[in-house]
């Protein structure tokens, strides 16, 4: 009888834990040079705070449960709101901006498929308090940071970027009404997700108008700011897009980013600048995505404060990084195995290994003395810098320390080891 | 409105994160420098495998959910039951000895109070494969290290001792059945935890004769190994005990250890050695605690495989690390702090700013340009060591570089900079 893991979530063997340390160690290092600071909250929260305003989608994709209080909750499938409820809270107590971060576990309970699962980890990174378009593109820059010094180049990755207040602006030219954009919002997020027919028939349900239908239509094929600025006018709306442009290439990620009308985003409480992430073959799923959200504190019982910032989940990039040969997990290592030619010598490799830990060398020995040859293997197998072989020449008071490296080996007096190990 | 976690959850702020990951740090470095690798599985299982042999108390305070395939799922309140799932799925291609340490979050429904929260995290260490008490010390070991390191003394913190073979043969020596143990072990592991008279009345539930009450509190009193082998024989009981307290000594650890024959455990699983971690005032609810489960994989349908480990949570030892003054988590730090006299020079902080982040540097700057005193201060605060100033020298393509230890500044060309800044 083997148990399997629940359907949608992953064993981390050491393997796959150093496959996934690898990903979210580089995640905290780039978030810390870029100047933002680690939070996490809760894995789980009242369900009340995932229906205020994320969207139907995450609303149907919780896993709820109710506690013996009666309590209704579920487990976090994003973390923006958890974010929004705490800044709220210490509201005046935390000095602004707040540029913070988090790498939090997240659950939804989609159907599982290829780099789609119930349990992920996902990087979240945010600016709070500032509406100037500089701390969209510092957010954008960070996730570029990321991925490029994990060795994506603009050939493997790029940044698709819109506005919702440009979208807003073109479709009320078009003479869409204000209360029909959130419906239509959702709508023109599956435009690259649907095949054109299916999109085409969603879209009319919306928009049963023939000419605005098409006037949107036009809209999202548009290649560039500027065209849309010709075909639809409305001016000022494109002011942020462009000033954004030009702080991304100021900041030297020009390359990895391009404009694209067909982003809108899926959740509820996007409110400017939007943009996905995606793998230039366009092979997979959007690796991450994110915008800005300027009503969403407000709408959590704050004050209005401007916000912006995006996730990047580990399964897709986890997926590109592996095909194009960049994974690099950190593999076991060890300064020192101890290794006894025999049972009597036992002991004293337990306390010399543990001596060696405690002086905070990583250190490790055999549970049975067996073939030298054996021990020795184990030691390689461990990537051990050097191996420590406990012998008859103990009974002098005397290790032979082997260089892994080079093969090396050298008699030394256990005392004298033992007060500097790192001179050996 | 001001929206609150969910009661016994914890909000993770900057500074909360930060004690939060000294902790978890610390635990990783020990686990990894005694040879230990990481492992983590799904924050929630199938329910059935937490009520396999967890005992009653685990299995009472679970957080459990359905899913929409109807799947009777559970948030996990430890992870052994997930370590002994893991290692059954791959028993035949893990080399063995297993050890592996991870650092789970779990959830228990219990009332929350000092020390105890619904949320927390805590630090598995465990030896699979080896039955030689040696795995029994090398784990208890383990966790000393970590306590050590953290600079706990003998005087600060214990390790309670025992065993429940020793307990099973003194029973059974006394006329116990062995169907009556499961039970008993319940009671018993209560003795600490309750007020004698409370205790001595549910012992009396377990236990009708008096002769053999009275026989059994005698054993929950004596003081040492010795004492109980001389009272009621049971030859060869204690051979293993004796041994372990021995390598402890040998590992330099054993003016941290007790023998208490009054510690047994609640979960169901343990079969042999069995220990906790108290704070030596006792003050405080246990450290952590331990011991073998020779039957738990077998139990979970894999083949008899013996197994020891630890685990010890983040709350009580926080307390404790707080109290001693122990806690040292990360201040925010900057390599560099970026400062602009004028908004004419915004752009040029930004780009520099991203182009240290972009060699390795941590570096920060202001969104608004404001008073340079205000600018430095913020730099200060950051703890920036360094402070870059962009002001009319930026005309002759020169920055002032200001050390912001000593105070000191200097003028240096913005290319000569860039090339190499760690060299000013």
């Amino acid at each position: 009888m083997k148990i399997p893991p629940v359907k949608g979530t992953r064993d981390f063997y050491p393997p796959d834990m150093a496959v996934r340390n690898f990903i979210v160690d580089g995640w905290k290092e780039v978030s810390l040079r870029n100047g933002f600071e680690e939070y996490d909250g809760p894995i789980f929260e009242y369900l009340k705070i995932f229906q205020i305003k994320s969207g139907d989608e995450i609303a149907e994709q919780l896993f709820s449960l109710t506690d013996r209080g009666g309590r209704e909750l579920a487990i976090r499938p994003e973390i923006t709101p958890t974010l929004a409820r705490m800044v709220n809270q210490q509201i005046n107590s935390l000095p602004r901006p707040i540029k913070w971060f988090s790498v939090p576990r997240l659950c939804r309970a989609e159907r599982p498929q290829k780099g789609r699962l119930r349990e992920f980890f996902q990087w979240n990174v945010d600016i709070i308090g500032v509406d100037d378009v500089l701390a969209d593109a510092e957010t954008i820059f960070c996730a570029i940071d990321y991925l490029r010094e994990a060795g994506l180049t603009p050939d493997d990755i790029v940044v698709k970027i819109s506005s919702r207040k440009m979208l807003a602006a073109v479709l009320k030219s078009i003479g869409i009404d204000k209360s029909k954009l959130d419906g239509l919002y959702a709508v023109l997020d599956k435009r690259n997700k649907l095949p054109d027919e299916a999109f085409e028939e969603t879209l009319e349900k919306q928009l049963p108008d023939k000419a605005k239908r098409q006037r949107v239509l036009e809209l999202m094929n548009a290649e560039s700011i500027e065209q849309i600025e010709q075909m639809f006018g409305a001016q000022g709306a494109f002011d942020e897009l462009k000033q954004l442009m030009l702080l991304l290439n100021k900041m030297a990620v020009g390359d990895y980013c391009k404009f694209d009308p067909g982003i809108v985003r899926g959740l509820a409480y996007y409110t400017g600048i939007v943009y996905e992430i995606y793998d230039r073959a366009d092979q997979l799923r959007a690796i991450g995505g994110g915008g800005r959200y300027d009503d969403l504190l407000k709408q959590f019982g704050g004050p209005a404060i401007p916000a912006t910032g995006f996730g990047i989940g580990d399964c897709i990039l986890g997926i590109l990084l592996e095909e194009k040969g960049l994974l690099k997990p950190k593999p076991k290592e060890l300064d020192y195995f101890v290794a006894y030619v025999n049972e009597n010598y036992k002991g004293m490799a337990v306390e010399l290994a543990v001596k060696l830990r405690s002086k905070g060398l990583i250190a490790d020995f055999s549970y049975k003395a067996g073939k030298l040859s054996k021990q020795l293997k184990l030691a390689s197998e461990s990537n051990a810098k050097k191996c420590i072989i406990i012998g008859d020449e103990f009974k002098n008071n005397e290790l032979v320390i082997k260089d892994m490296g080079t093969g090396e080996q050298k008699l030394v007096k256990v005392d004298e080891f033992l007060s500097r190990p790192e001179s050996f």
